[in-house]
């Protein structure tokens, strides 16, 4: 059972901050024997992945049998039922086109000193995706992170993905297939990641990696970024329900389990302006927890995390979850809208009572790959924009110079860089000259 | 004396990819003190932070004048000249104007299925801005972190910068003034960034922290990482020139001067398609190089570092550029725009005789936080966006509901998340009993 809380109690400022402070993710120390990896793979290539994956995974592969050939691929995909294909085309398609929308325009322009200034976006010319493998081999993490390197325009895009003594899932190689994956390598762990950047003799380096993995995975990918862009390192999954009274309590039980479902370190939260009805879903959790096939991770989630908070009124709630800075923002009250222009931190919302959290995690359009653990305070879900990247544009004309020189000339003495100021200074002699 | 390379050469290939490699920077291991750092000011919070600014800084301090009064601001502020005071300003209306533009647009459409998606940006509500003591104390760094973040919409804005010895420079506190920086601190090193992710009792916590520093302060921005937002990480400094023989030798031998005189790993590479213009450069270098103020620095940056690379024609610079994806890359050609147009990878252009990359650093507008080491492969320049993040918006009606629903329920089941399933299926029973 979830703690209950209530804002007019004289302990609530306390509870809620040891909420907020809970400690949910014991990260082993696994730096040393991540570097360790890396350095190997570094050093021997192909030879040092081949023997890390013998060890790990139980799959004895040689460097033509590292990729998934094309004929393999095809076999496994005929595999998946019609159903699922159909479903995860439709997936595939709308975030499509939710991340098209993302793509940035190219500016440039002239100012009124007769400068031309701009920018201009390119793509990141080789990502990586990390799927992990086992249970947590999701294909909608495989869309969600290969659609918008493809719609950024990333021309190769390879995934790696670990097949522990050989088990394949169909559904991932599809969904790669779907979203014009280019590479497809059957690696995985701290090796994987070293292999995409660093390279090896069979897979070339990329520029950027993304997607999820285990902590050998997050502390690689901590280790590469420099060498390699990456995206954010993922802890466990959160969600918070803000609803009225006049809510089916066992759809916001199904809401708060399907975060719970992931992870015994995952948090749901529900918040409420009506404390019985608070009950009814917790109620309704303690039902559903009876007979939910991942009710073992479920439930301790919900007992270690979960919380009920009663609230004087909405904008006390908005409040609240400004200070939670969720991952899901689910507004189950009768004027979303309303109350999510009262929202200022949150990784995604979901407004009214018929867009549960999971629509967003397959077929919404939105991206999944959300931040977690309140650094939604500083940072985005990710989007096309996290594979390309911007260059500044500037050019000046003689007039230009003129007018805006000597004010480079003063700023540079003034830092003692005197080759900086020289550098305007004879320029501006040439002019003056001429 | 830089190295002369030459595309025609037989060597070439293996003495770029050593150039390309040279390793510019040696990091000292500071890890283990910079983590005893941070560990001491979440402890004991300003009397931690009091402490190791009288270590390192040598300067007693209170929880009282850790921040600078308005008063003091106001009595240093009142010794900048005239000229450099109007230079600053120039300066900041000039990046405000530049990055006023890069200001994204919220999106909200509604799809064929009857689905309202689309996102929305908001600004990071507190951000720490550090800028270094002493020699690297640069006020044109503190506009190009602080008006972005103002153009963002930052609430509040906090700088740290040391003061060893109770040294200040007036520069750079009048350049906060003109930014909108809300607080100044006069606190420096890993403790610097300690109080600002974590608080002090006089210092409150902020979510992003930008800005450059030395090695105690790069490895606290890692550490801290997660729990707030930080830019890039800053390797030394680069400038890449690419310029016909049509082009004033001692304008690109300054060019190539005022990245070298910033540090001794900064590097200096001049790529030609005509050899001996190329010498002509070099020689307006040693000529150079016997009076800059810097030239122990700048003499060695170009020594170990710098190049005078001759190629075949300009579309084979453009493929050398793309392979060291330049922080600075300036076309001095006689058409830069279609060059240009053949360049993927850079942090910042600069087009035309009448651009040099100092131009750029102080007021050309664009922001001279450029991304360094190769790492314009995958990432971009600071800009308004680093101090915004964007928040999803889903929002189903019943019909969209039943039109794309099924799809999320049959991917959760293939993935084995009941909850998720279910929280789908028992709205889509309910709009179908009804």
């Amino acid at each position: 059972m979830a703690q209950f809380l209530n804002t007019r109690d004289a302990d609530f400022e306390a509870r809620f901050t040891a909420l907020l402070g809970a400690k949910r993710e014991d990260s082993p120390d696994v730096d040393e024997i991540v570097a360790g990896i890396i350095a190997d793979v570094r050093a021997r290539g192909d030879d040092a992945v081949i023997e890390l994956t013998e060890r790990f995974d139980r799959l004895a592969l040689t460097p033509e049998t590292m990729r998934f050939s094309a004929g393999e691929i095809a076999a496994q995909v005929a595999k998946v039922a019609p159903e699922e294909r159909d479903a995860l085309e439709l997936a595939a398609d709308r975030i499509r086109a939710y991340h098209v929308r993302q793509m940035p325009d190219d500016q440039l322009w002239t100012d009124p000193d007769g400068a031309t200034l701009g920018w201009r976006w390119t793509p990141v010319s080789a990502a990586g995706l990390y799927v992990p493998g086992g249970l947590a081999s999701y294909p909608s993490s495989v869309l969600m992170n290969a659609v918008p390197a493809k719609v950024a325009g990333v021309e190769r895009l390879a995934v790696t993905v670990p097949t522990p003594d050989g088990a394949v899932n169909p559904l991932v190689l599809l969904a790669a297939e779907i979203a014009g994956v280019d590479e497809i390598y059957r690696i995985g762990g701290a090796q994987a990641i070293a292999a995409l950047a660093y390279g090896t003799e069979t897979i070339a380096p990329v520029d950027k990696i993304t997607g999820p993995g285990n902590a050998f995975v997050a502390a690689a990918k901590r280790r590469v970024f420099g060498k390699v862009g990456i995206d954010m390192i993922a802890g466990p999954s959160e969600i918070l329900v803000i609803a009225d009274a006049d809510n089916d309590p066992d759809f916001l039980a199904l809401d708060l389990m399907s975060q719970a479902e992931h992870d015994e370190s995952a948090q749901s939260i529900l918040v409420t302006d009506d404390e019985a009805f608070g009950h009814k879903v917790a109620e309704a959790v303690e039902k559903r927890l009876q007979t939910l096939e991942r009710r073992a991770i479920a439930g301790a989630s919900w007992r270690d995390f979960g919380a009920v908070i009663t609230v004087r009124d909405l904008d006390e709630a908005a409040a609240l979850s400004d200070r939670i800075a969720p991952e899901h923002l689910e507004l189950c009250v009768a004027d979303p809208d309303a109350l999510a222009a009262k929202i200022t931190h949150a990784g995604a919302l979901f407004l009214g009572a018929w867009t549960p959290e999971a629509v967003g995690d397959y077929v919404g359009g939105p991206n999944h790959v959300l931040p977690t653990a309140r650094s939604a305070r500083f940072s985005s879900g990710l989007s096309a924009l996290d594979f390309l990247k911007r260059t500044t544009i500037a050019k000046m004309t003689p007039a230009a110079l003129k007018a805006i020189g000597p004010a480079a000339e003063t700023l540079a003495k003034s830092e003692s860089l005197e080759a900086h100021g020289l550098s305007v200074r004879v320029r501006l002699d040439k002019l003056n000259e001429g």
